[in-house]
Formats: structure tokens, C-alpha cells, sequence
């Protein structure tokens, strides 16, 4: 019998925002598996570093951060042929994701690899846009309104069509784009509208008004923007 | 001092798709408020039933379904004033909120009441979209996409459009709109991209190709369709 491989979202960062499910998964696990990002520490293992057992046994997939996608194609080829050993070998692994595994997660890469050959159960996790949502006190959809979210890294026309043709929106990856979406949101005349969240749930998290946003933005910030005009009483 | 009002998600549906957060903040509630519709039984209620304390004052909101506001609209109202009135004596309310507070639900227009006169915490929780992904074995979203969440009942024209011009996409409030969804995806020659999901993680859950779907939709349902092909190797 094989393992089977579990997606584990762990939400966006507090340890107190993991569910119930996943902390259970975490607490009895024998093989862990993340990724880390060209050397770094890993964030999705630093939200569980209290919860993993003694003893396990940590895969570690190392992403280069290259604009071309073969080194990091390279790296998940690799991580997959290791989870693929323990899971052939009858032992389950849990891959450790941050937030919702199918929501932008690396775990996608390792899901498209091994689900055709092995089970794999997904939990699912809190995304960091509802998160965000919360923390800026921001009602983010209700009734008939509709939700887009972008990633910031797309090519400015296509960021500014999506923002004028959106209700709701949730702009993921700002990091090194924020000045261009800030000019861009500024320009459509929506600046008053929109919200920055950086590294949400964590210690030294941040939550303003984008126009007041620090110059530079970490990879773990976002941007929210709703354009209804309080339709909720 | 006044008591805080918190907002907690508690997910799709599964007890242990609470986070940890969640669960805590009902094991300890004194007052706890939650929506029925129509007099029926509260689904979120039903999630936490085993948490919730003895003795824990329960505040029932019976929201009616017709097709005005008004009636809705009262019995927020009336259920803002009942739970301003234990803030107000300095008691903490618990509102409990099927999925993440913020993202289609209820809890919007009691925070859009209350918010201006009271500390509120939103709890941010699992949301339906990702729980069906994870259960549908559907990665959502990964690198520059874009993913778009509409509401079912919108009418048929911005319906198709937006089903158009999406990449990602999850439909919810599918209920009794089904057929005509079903109907306008198969036109658009997508039915085969396109999952059918209903009651996500609770023991009667369906997850079918759309095509297969049921004739009929509870209103707990939800579809969704990815274009890519297969863009996550
Ligand atoms: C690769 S995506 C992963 C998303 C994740 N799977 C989820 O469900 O939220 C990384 C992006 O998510 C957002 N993000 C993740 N965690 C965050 C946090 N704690 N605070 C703010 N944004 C966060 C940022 O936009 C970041 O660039
Ligand atoms: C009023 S919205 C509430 C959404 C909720 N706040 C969330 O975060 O998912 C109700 C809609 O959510 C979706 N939904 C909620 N729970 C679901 C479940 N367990 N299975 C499938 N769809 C669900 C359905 O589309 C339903 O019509």
C-alpha cells in the first residue's frame, strides 16, 4: 500500500489560524515536505515549527527565484521524486503549505507531479485574502457583487483594465510592483478606496490606507479595493 | 467597557475545518448570536454544536427570504440592537459565520451596524471556494492568473461575460440557478472545464463533473471552472 500525499494550507501566518485538521496532520507526522525560497527559511514551516514532531523527517525543495521556469521546475522535479520514494514505500508525507494549498500554493507544482500516481488530500486552509479582509476591517463581497483577484506582477494595461472592469479586488504578489499598482490606482482615482496589508497575522504585520504604504513592499503584502459604497445596512 | 463583538469563520462546513482561533473563541463564549433563514435551522450553528458552552446565551437573528430588503434589513436590525445591548453591559458576543465573515456572509451587516460603536474582531475562516478546489482535486490558481468568483444569480448577460472573460473562475449561490448555468457554460463550450460541488465536507457532499450534476441544487452549491491547461508541470 502507498502513502499518501496531504496539501496542508496553514493559513496566512499566525499559528492560531491553522485548522483544527491541519494542526492534527502536523502533530503526527513522520515525513514533512516544504518548499524554501533560493536558500531562505521556510515561511509555511516557520507557522508549524512548534507542532512538528520530534524526529521527523524533513524533504526540503529549494526554489531558485529565476525569471525563467526550468530551475524551479528542476527543483519541484526533485522534491517530487523524493516524496515519491516515501510514498512508494508506504509512508505518508505532509507538504506544508502557506494559506489555501490551490490559491497561488507551490504545492500545486507537487499536485500536478504525483496525484496521477499516488492519493493526495488537500486540506484547505484560510488564503491570506480573507485575512487581510479582516484585519483591515474591510467587507470584502455581499450579495450580487463579484470578487477578481490579480496578481500584481501583470503587465500594466491588463492591471488597469482588470481594476476598472472589477467590483471587488484583491491584488496578490505587490512585493517589488507596489509603485506601479499605487500610480496605477492613483490614476484611475480609486487611491481613497484601496487598502495595504503586509505579512498579515504575524508580529510585525501592517495595515494602512494605500497611500500612506511604505515605499518598498515585501513579497507578503497586498493590496484590497472595493468600490461599493457601504451596501451592507 | 464595552464588550467586542467577534466575527468568527468557521468554515465550509466540517467541524475540524475550524481553525484554532475559531474554536477557542466559541469553547469560551458566554453570548453567542448566529442567522437563521427563514426559521429554519442555523448551518452555522450546526458546525460548532459540540462547542458551544452550557449555558451560553444564544442570540437567534431569524432572517426571512423574500425578495425585498426590507424584511431582511429589520431582522438585522433588531438582531445589531439585542447584541448592542450585551456590548453595551460590557459582554463579549460571539457571531458565529458559516465560511470566512467577510466573503458573502451575513456577518457583513451586522459588522456594518455595530462596527462604528463597537470593538469588532473578525476571525477570518476556510472559505466555500477553496474547500470545494481541495475536494474537487482542482488546483484554482497559479502564477499571473487571475480568478473571479460571481455570484449565481446574476442575470444571464453578465453572467456570460464575466464567464468569458475569466480565467479561474467559482460561481456560487448555484442553488435553483443551476440550469440556467449549466445551460450558458455548455453553450460556451466549457462544460467539460466545469465541476459541480454541493455541501462541501459534510458527510452528504456531491463533487460531479457539471455535467453529471443533479437537476436540482441546494443552496449550499457551487461550480467551478479552470481554462488553463494544465499550466502547473
Ligand atoms: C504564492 S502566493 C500564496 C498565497 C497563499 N497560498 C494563500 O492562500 O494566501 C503569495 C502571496 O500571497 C499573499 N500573502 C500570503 N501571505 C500573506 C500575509 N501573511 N500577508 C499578506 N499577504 C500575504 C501575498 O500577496 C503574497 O505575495
Ligand atoms: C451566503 S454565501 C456564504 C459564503 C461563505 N461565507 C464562505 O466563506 O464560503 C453562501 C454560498 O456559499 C457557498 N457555500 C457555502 N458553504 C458551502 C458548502 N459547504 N459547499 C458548497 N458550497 C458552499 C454556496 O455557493 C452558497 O450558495
Amino acid at each position: 500500500m502507498s502513502g499518501v500525499l496531504y496539501g496542508v494550507g496553514l493559513g496566512p501566518g499566525a499559528p492560531d489560524l491553522l485548522t483544527l485538521r491541519a494542526a492534527r496532520l502536523v502533530e503526527g507526522a513522520r515525513v514533512i515536505a516544504y518548499p524554501t525560497l533560493a536558500g531562505g527559511a521556510s515561511f509555511a514551516r516557520s507557522i508549524v515549527a512548534d507542532l512538528i514532531p520530534d524526529g521527523a523527517e524533513e524533504i526540503v525543495m529549494d526554489v531558485p527565484m529565476t525569471v525563467e521556469r526550468a530551475p524551479a521546475q528542476a527543483a519541484y522535479d526533485a522534491g517530487a521524486a523524493r516524496i515519491s520514494e516515501f510514498l512508494a514505500g508506504g509512508r505518508d508525507v505532509v507538504c506544508l503549505c502557506e494559506g489555501d494549498p490551490f490559491f497561488y500554493g507551490s504545492f500545486m507544482y507537487l499536485f500536478a507531479r504525483l496525484s496521477g500516481a499516488f492519493e493526495v488530500q488537500v486540506v484547505p486552509g484560510v488564503t491570506s485574502v480573507t485575512a487581510c479582509a479582516a484585519r483591515a476591517g474591510l467587507p470584502l463581497v455581499a450579495r450580487n457583487e463579484r470578487l477578481t483577484v490579480l496578481p500584481g506582477p501583470l503587465p500594466e494595461p491588463e492591471l488597469r483594465a482588470r481594476i476598472e472592469g472589477a467590483e471587488a479586488l484583491a491584488i496578490m504578489k505587490v512585493g517589488r510592483h507596489l509603485p506601479k499598482i499605487r500610480a496605477l490606482i492613483a490614476d484611475l482615482g480609486l487611491l481613497d478606496r484601496a487598502v495595504y496589508v503586509e505579512r498579515v497575522s504575524l508580529p510585525d504585520e501592517v495595515v494602512c490606507p494605500l497611500a500612506e504604504a511604505p515605499e518598498r513592499a515585501p513579497y507578503f503584502s497586498m493590496i484590497l479595493l472595493t468600490k461599493g459604497a457601504d451596501p451592507w445596512l
